[in-house]
């Protein structure tokens, strides 16, 4: 990461300024960006891997880019219900407590 | 699970039998032909869970799954690249292993 | 899951009305019930999952409803504490302090 | 760990001498045996971790040890099919087909 | 853990003394004190599990005693960074959040 | 990822040509060459982070990476007792099992 690189303005750009260029470059800079594969797609998945591995604190955002990307609260609702299956119920119960406060909060 | 219920066939029904009636009717006849969410969306938000939990016995089933679903390889290992940064690089490397045994088995 | 079910009225019921037919009608009306293992057993094997897994917004239902199975606030603890070797040091220490929240709660 | 102590002969003796000693000492000869909790209660809570974490390599000496300390075979099916939807649909799959094998080996 | 053992006066001591003396005598006392591992090292593994795991209630303390061992937060930071890649985006967001609030306060 | 990127040669290239530029040119070729942390403590914090999640199949790898790097198999194996703590029992005694095995074959 050469020095000369622009700095990114993410919001690790504090006190992780490297984690930072690579979030804003590598992953939504590049990977986000590939075509191989939709943008609605790619949250799906993304929400899918939040939700099964418990990631609490990043779940707020994705549900709220997920609608970005087209997909419908109906639809997060009902891959959080497919996900109790593959999951366990308490990863779904937590996400749907999350998916009622942001969907409530009009985002 | 009333005993007049007619036994399910499926993979757990040897040993497992009220797992493969929860298995076969709710979880298969029941979860994944709801209308709310496509087979295909159904089989990358499954595979995603997969991935990111590690699940290696699950994967290939899925994996051919995902196929008849609609989901072509290509997609399957975009998916997996994209998850290499939501769920690590470790779960990523176990997957290609895995999609790459499923692919040329030309299942 | 017919229209004419009649609508449950659990926890999810507001936003995701289908995953809560699912834990009222079959996790809790069918699993629950289930008499190849007792309900005490049933909260044993549950807290444990919980607990290993950090289901952090789980936990203060299922230490409470174990005591309603009969498990004791003894037991609980020393459920922690085997686990603390089994799941890892932290997810004893995050129980702790879950459970004496709880306990004190008088709940 | 003083050099005194006597060395123990566990299954990780040979190149983990330590750990070998914890297990032995701290966990088999403290912990297991501390009254607070029945062992055939520790076996339930142990099994329902492995079943959780996917712990693999781990559960088929627990699926016999569990039989030793008086858990049936039905109750340890019964466990998993309830831990389908306390960990996920996955973990039970795998959790099953290694009991299948431990059952089927008569031990 | 005979009777005459001097009680412990640790975090968990008020309902787990089990445990409490687990983690003072043994954890503490005896593992963290063995000279196969710098103080030093144990803290970048110790905290290099928990941001893996995502276990969120017990990173502050061990990003402070990380520091009290040894290892920068420059270091710190870059733990985290590198772990992005082998545990995914996720745990390195959750734990720079709390990085940088236990850095704020001064500790 | 333009297509004049000269491709990379690594061990996903045959099925996952993204996922391996994304690990030579990013993860091996950046990150891992970061002066920030060294690679020895580079490779504590990743065989702790594979050894913590159960990545079992990434573990040969980098258990003998790790000693290319200057860390010694008694500093692996008192890592994975440590662990035994933060990880659990389970994790600790997968992960010897196949240190056991990396070792014996010489490398």
């Amino acid at each position: 990461m050469a020095d000369f690189t622009p700095k990114t303005q993410g919001p690790f750009a504090d006190i992780a300024p490297a984690l930072d260029q690579l979030t804003q470059q590598v992953l939504f800079g590049d990977v986000w960006e590939r075509p191989e594969l939709s943008k609605r797609d790619r949250s799906l998945v993304t929400v899918a891997a939040l939700v099964a591995q418990y990631r609490i604190n990043e779940l707020p955002f994705h549900l709220q880019f997920a609608q970005q990307n087209g997909v419908t609260r109906d639809e997060l609702v009902e891959l959080i219900t497919h996900l109790a299956f593959y999951a366990g119920w308490p990863a779904a119960s937590t996400a749907v407590g999350i998916a009622r406060k942001v969907f409530a909060e009009g985002t």
